[in-house]
């Protein structure tokens, strides 16, 4: 004879960002929540009646709802909102909120390198016609709050992507250059070529992914001779705004879902 | 004086399942797709100009929207499909159009066992009060195209899930049973429990996860008599309906968008 | 005042394979054990006296040495022996023992497929100098548990690998192949492709993974008309036997340590 | 008729670390090696012939070899030392050698906090038993040179682990800590608690992962009131001594092994 023992349902892996609006600059936040209830939900397992059942999807979209109102810096007071949210709920007997806060690291007024991702690469082919030297920079993850544009793009029967005049921009830089010659403290030209990279992310205005890659490759050409080649590799990090007026509210423009997959995908070849 | 080189753009990690409906049994393709783009962007990157940067968005909207009439077994058809869909747009030179298809094994008429994350777990504990001898499955991943449902469940101001009669539903099960005394032939109970947790997944039909799992475990307990308590977590890997209907297109049940996060959290434990 | 409540300590992630040698076929079990300790350790953490704390390399040692006499296919006796081993240490009250297993497909006598990482891709490039069509799998695990040798090779001072005779062979295909006409059937070419890789893979004896992997590809142009060019990567997955004479064991030949990084990493293409 | 196209061999994934001795402080450095040859092995791939071979194994041992003399910060210099070293073999046409180097941020004289897997983590419980405030950080990784030492330990017939009166410590911190009483600014509890665990760390001898671990926890009861009880998780990331005497080298204590698998598993309370 099987009985029913402890039980609980929620909703795991809801990412959020938020984007706190200054008068000089911007915070950012980056969170995963995760919500775990459990109540009188014995008829759902025993006999599929899902009447005490808040549906997971619910769940997540209150996390957004919430966020917009309540989420600042303090995420143990953040957690406490959205708990007693649930708890307030018919049948709800408990409710844990859990947070985990991506960290990332302040540039500027509006820019933020997060992750650790972050590693100098080298590579050396010697022997044959492929022979070179590069070096380069990969998982060098930048976001920005504002500085960046999408308009003017071509529409067709499946575009339903709005214009943006400012949005996030956020991406994963891989950049690869090769050496005609040899620098003399290659380290030191490395550190010149990354704070190139960031400051252009950073400082320059973009109407595309493109442009700032662009940009950013230019960069490194102009000014270091050594570099005669640049690759860029920048995938789009989405971070999408969440549609709140469907729930009522008015959408401030500061909370956002970021997505892994799918991506933008954005190369270039910058060469001298 | 920098020039722009080779480039290209596009959306990577493109994810979609299709239903193919048949009179006796359906069949499912689980695919992840890439599309790659040449064309003459140089004004995108050196003046940010996008009239012709095909948004990527687009793109991934375009392998939903073909996918209903185009998709069938044969891949590289499919591709080609694609790749001739954009090669006609304005100012576009190439498509490069990837797709890795993963394989999923047939299980009666509307069942699958896919990815290979399946794992036979044990875990004895000896000294002390918690001692016992558990056995288990982590990462069994199953799907059926029918035979569950999610209706009647409570609603808010923030719900907009739809009540579904009839819905895909797939979980990676995570299952760990203790037993009061060890059976004879452990690989052999193992394969038993195995097959019971498959059964009452493919077999029964179900009014929610928390009621499939209820189904699963009560199956284990009545059927083998030295497990005394089984421990399920079933993740909800949602497919979600992909909306055709903003591009005019008729809907026909058979297109979703697989999201790996966030992902229903469902676990629950039965007791003899 | 701080005062010392729960604590354990153990290994983790212990990766352990072992070759059951029958007379007409090998079964092979491919596990990743943890171990985890509770005792007498207080003054380990507050005076730094390890009097009684088991080194962790020796648990993981523990582990190989009882796999060559103990492991089976009953999972849960094994965790039991270990236990029992580690419970009649001084100052030890309580051992537990987690066990996961990898499930491997049997093919033939000593060949099996593993994982479930296997992907049936496809890429359609048109427009420009690269078009084409390529198909292909990746993630195809499979190993045999003899068949392969590496003898030979040339030695200089930083050489210490033996020369093997007979050796376990393990890798995750690759392969790509351009299709220079589109078959007629392109799933019931891929399922042709895939069974040619796989009975190469099986049935020959290679002196390397370069020799296997030529004999594959050569399969596949030798095969199917259609084939003009084959792109073949196999990471050789070691598997390094495990040395038990320190311990004053015979070693067996059945134990062994798989590891994953470094890895050996062969590519080749065999063309028409 | 097949014949051989381009190929190459090689190893991948070879993790290597170095500590860089110095008066007042240690630099330290942390990379993944890929090496790749490409030759005249075509005897190999057509008849088993592996007399231009140069095993992959012996790949890894030379890095590890000429890391001792030639790793400095210059990691295209290093990488090209390695070129140069495979080039002077017979039969070999071409090497590609690529580095990755995993940053660390220097904390002091002897320590480092790596990677970017760094979160602040809350969890909040309302409603029920286990109700409860809870903040923590997971995955902040730090490793210092020197002031960590592992002797004294109880020794069997499995045990092969010299003692070490100094060795590197590295470990992925994951500190909970429950508030009887929330703190008036969690963020500045949360910054405080955080510098608390970096200090003991960096600052204080241990005699084991589980002595470093008792002085992070105790730190956090000694110096916030409202926290009543901390659990840690501190894996032991090991760095292996690279055995260079069986190549002739004298080991100077520099060149180390990082191993991902498998590891330490340390876990401790402590309570006020």
């Amino acid at each position: 004879m099987a009985r029913l023992g402890e039980n609980r349902w929620g909703k795991s892996a809801v990412r959020i960002s938020k984007v706190h609006r200054g008068a000089d600059q911007d915070d950012f936040t980056d969170l995963e929540v995760q919500i775990l209830l459990r109540g009188d939900v014995a008829p759902a397992h025993l006999d599929g009646d899902n009447g005490a059942v808040i549906p997971t999807d619910t769940m997540r979209n209150t996390v957004y709802a919430l966020a917009q109102e309540h989420l600042g810096h303090d995420l143990e007071s953040f957690a406490a909102s959205l708990c007693d949210h649930f708890l307030a709920k018919d049948r709800i007997d408990s409710a844990t909120v859990s947070i985990a806060e991506q960290r990332w690291q302040r540039v500027g007024s509006h820019g933020f390198i997060g992750g650790g991702s972050e590693r100098r690469v080298a590579r050396v082919t010697a022997g044959g016609a492929d022979s070179g030297i590069w070096a380069g920079v990969e998982g060098l993850v930048v976001l920005k709050t504002t500085g960046s544009a999408f308009v003017g793009f071509p529409k067709d029967e499946y575009t339903v992507l709005p214009e943006a005049e400012d949005r996030i921009l956020a991406t994963s830089v891989t950049a690869t250059w090769r050496y005609s010659a040899v620098p003399a403290d290659t380290s030191a030209t490395w550190e010149e070529a990354r704070a190139l990279l960031l400051e252009r992310f950073f400082d320059d205005w973009s109407a595309s992914v493109q442009h700032q890659g662009w940009m950013m490759g230019q960069a490194l050409i102009d000014a270091i001779p050594e570099i005669d080649q640049v690759e860029l590799r920048l995938p789009n990090q989405h971070h999408i705004p969440f549609d709140l007026a469907r729930f009522g509210l008015e959408y401030q423009g500061t909370v956002f879902q970021p997505v892994a997959e799918p991506y933008g995908d954005i190369a270039l070849t910058v060469i001298r």
